[in-house]
């Protein structure tokens, strides 16, 4: 479907968002439209207020302090030796909203699909053992890889894991077994077998 | 999940936008910031030139001709006394498409789930009305409720016939009928017995 020549930046703008698709593209538009002009330079405002937003130089996460490094960085009472890689920012929230991790993290980015590191997260990587390096002289306690357990993200893992295992004391992944709440009865075996290593 | 301070707003506008729920809200948001300021101000200029955008006054579609109406509605070249009443301009779209309808149409908006038309809903039905008053001396040839073959389509396509069957030859309803490469064996009855009835 052809959108309008009127809306057909915007279209295209929106389409090459993630999760967004074509025809959603073109819905959002016409319902932007509808919304009408003070609706529309409110989400311009928006936008533009993002600018005010920076990225921590340490671990990659979005943030607005006045310095280089986020609040999480920045915490002298959190545990900046252990080290939990997460590949999007939404999963760093999941976590701190559990209240159980005091360490820090590492915003890898999204794993891509053939099974190898972006250039830039092999930098992030490299950032992260020159500052084991510098900061914890050579060896952090703990590194999480916090990776959603399918075969991606195990294979990109089992990499990490080689690259960092002199790195830290121990390299660990999160672990598998019965979602709270779930049922035994329709666990599958990968599920249901993690969850009997992980016992206790 | 809570979204940090700085994207709040954009997060909320972004989930009330049909389609985006407030996880996708916020993973758009980190987006955004990710892409850099030539990326958001590339954004921002699309949705000021919505700006340019008008609704036609009588069908209601998107335009940006000069005057008040649309091509379509200006096109003289178009059975004028033909009109397909439509929920979406995606819907119109599709239609368009098709290059098999040289009608015009009637942009109505998306039915809400009650079964009930919104107030303004009714004022576009009520404004079309009079425009066959005026311009077809009170009798279009055809009206073609354009709506998804639905129980709440077909629920609302009930009234609008109801309202409008004095003011058209006939109000007639899109054809239900096996999808073109679609396979019987797996038609619903209603499907089924739609396309029988629709033979031809």
């Amino acid at each position: 479907m052809q959108a309008p020549k009127g809306i057909k930046k915007l279209v295209d703008i929106l389409s090459a968002l993630p999760g967004i698709g074509p025809r959603q593209a073109i819905r959002l538009a016409f319902h932007l439209i509808r919304q009408g002009e003070s609706f529309q330079k409110e989400l311009e405002d928006s936008i533009r207020d993002l600018r005010s937003a920076k990225i921590c130089s340490r671990c990659f996460y979005v943030h607005e302090s006045s310095g280089q490094l986020c609040d999480i960085c920045l915490d002298k009472n959190r545990d900046q030796s252990v080290i939990a890689i997460v590949e999007k920012e939404t999963d760093l929230m999941s976590i701190e909203n559990t209240g159980k991790f005091r360490g820090r993290y590492l915003v890898l980015g999204e794993l891509g699909r053939g099974g190898v590191l972006e250039s830039d997260q092999k930098l992030k990587l490299k950032s992260l053992k020159s500052w084991i390096g510098d900061e914890l002289a050579g060896r952090a306690k703990e590194i999480i890889i916090a990776f959603n357990p399918n075969s991606q993200g195990d294979f990109i893992a089992t990499q990490i894991t080689n690259e960092m295992k002199d790195s830290a004391d121990k390299v660990t992944r999160l672990g598998i077994g019965i979602p709270s709440g779930g049922e035994i009865e329709f666990a599958d075996d990968e599920t249901l077998g993690g969850a009997l290593q992980g016992r206790g």
